[in-house]
């Protein structure tokens, strides 16, 4: 019997359970309907006895290929990243390959480290919700794995991405609430020098009113009554109807709920909209119009131009893929 | 020059860009605090040209390691996977090892191949909020990585198991409120079978109160007017004070700030609670006590189990650690 518990090879094992090797292996893959059960049992035995240990990175060896797939995302709590990641792995499962989701938590170092995991780990491709600069994930990406932008569009991309038309719907929706009275917006958002998205939306509300508040929330850290009374002071400072905008789901699960509760938000003095996907916001009582992205489906977009990179042996282009965005 | 682009290898882009290999290396991972940009730029370019993959398959068969931790979660929609992962990976990253999220979205056969697709990549380690029972995780897991339970407490488990103490949260809040003069619970849960947390929490309520009814909403599918209609009949059926108890904080967000709005949930003839992490469901008015159980701490802890684990060379006991919740 082994000493070395790091020294057991396929063939000690076999040997000890008196199979051949190709079984072994089959029992390792799980292929267990050509094996009757005493002998899965022997050959279980046989590794627990030897504290054999498969090197899969070895069996990886063979083929190059690891079949997981990263996604970084800029936020795990939100629901969006997690749609998103829902629809990646749905398309990517179908394909025989595997999403595994990691969390850059909008921290701009994180996702640096992130990046530079991924890169020195054995990632057959790279879906990015990026904060980084192009230049940024080039100096940190050196193999030559596939990767697709998604969410966030980013100047200059080499590689393809999937994003949503940021500009036209928050444009659309801004001026459907001015053809119906509302002159005076207030952008409820995080760091807007952040991320793409959110400055591509303010541009779209800029582009369809005048009277435009912006009212920046910190993600890392902030106090509920602040904002909540700042809002209100924003609310209540002109008698034109207003739109409380917010550029996120987040902020209108936190803040507008109270507001209708304490007669703020009527929908006729004031009402409020936003990018949001979960049911949760659409329940709310009175019934808001509001900006719907189906993450699920880009999600599932940009894995299907993954699969497709990976099937054309990584060769990718640079197209831009917009999933549009709902407003109803 | 190359042709097969599946052929270059370290020394041909040595030889190209007239550096050394252990320079190419030090390229390769990001080691450039003793290269000159001109020297980075000519390895940059050589890669580029022989269109060279470097093989981390390679790398790793000399470490044995991936320093990569898979976290399968029950449903990445729910604010408790995703604070449990960030704080999974808050503690890995400072032990050098890196946290990912998969989804096995409530579904059993899901789980399943998960568990298959993590068994067979280049995984250091794996925490499991199963659904699955220990014998089929252990015919499906057959290297000998080391796992940790997580949230569920499943019986005979040989792994460690770090979970919430779910029947005396569930217990003790019931006698609070029936202290006060509540002695009529709904019990708003997923389905009760799927999940041992969710029978602890059941039998805690079942413990101190006995007008209890149970309303179970598939998470799949259901219909929101139904189960609002439901949870009305089911308020208004008696004139005992009534307590909702959501088991997840999903069906309180879903059901409770409608029936706030219209005057059921007063705190006075009905109140609401349940087990519930995020600030949106602790901002709601009137405010409820709920139950928070810290998904990040617990998160945290079994990621330190692990990774004591990783250090020990995978021996592993099979301690239950419990991280109580809070009643407040």
């Amino acid at each position: 019997m082994q000493n070395d518990k790091h020294s057991a090879n396929i063939k000690d094992v076999a040997a000890l359970a008196q199979v051949s090797t190709a079984t072994v292996s089959r029992f390792l893959n799980g292929n267990l309907n050509r094996m009757s059960d005493a002998t899965a049992e022997r050959v279980r035995v046989a590794i627990d006895k030897l504290k054999y240990v498969p090197n899969s990175a070895a069996r990886q060896m063979t083929t190059k290929s690891s079949k997981l797939i990263a996604l970084i995302v800029a936020n795990t709590d939100d629901y969006f990243s997690t749609e998103l990641f829902k629809g990646v792995s749905s398309i990517l499962e179908s394909n025989g390959y595997i999403g595994t989701m990691l969390d850059s938590d909008s921290d701009l170092q994180r996702e640096k480290n992130l990046l530079a995991a991924v890169n020195s780990h054995t990632f057959d491709g790279l879906i990015l919700q990026p904060f980084s600069t192009i230049s940024t994930i080039e100096n940190i990406m050196r193999r030559r794995a596939p990767i697709v932008i998604v969410d966030r569009e980013t100047p200059q991309s080499p590689w393809p991405q999937v994003v949503t038309n940021n500009f036209d719907a928050a444009r659309e929706a801004t001026a459907y609430f001015v053809k119906r009275g509302f002159s005076h917006f207030i952008v409820l958002t995080s760091d807007l020098s952040a991320a793409t998205n959110r400055r591509e939306r303010y541009r779209g509300i800029l582009a369809a009113a005048t009277n435009v508040d912006v009212l920046e929330v910190s993600e890392a850290s902030y106090n509920h009554r602040d904002i909540h009374e700042k809002l209100i002071q924003l609310l209540t400072k002109t008698d034109e109807r207003t739109v409380i905008f917010a550029l996120k789901e987040r902020w209108i699960l936190e803040f507008v709920p109270n507001l209708v509760l304490q007669g703020y938000i009527d929908n006729v003095k004031a009402t409020a909209t936003g990018f949001a996907d979960t049911a949760v916001s659409r329940r709310l009582e009175p019934k808001m119009k509001l900006i719907s992205q189906n993450p699920f489906l880009l999600g599932a977009s940009a894995a299907e131009v993954m699969v497709q990179a990976l099937k054309d042996g990584g060769e990718q282009n640079d197209d831009v893929i917009v999933v549009p965005a709902k407003f109803k």
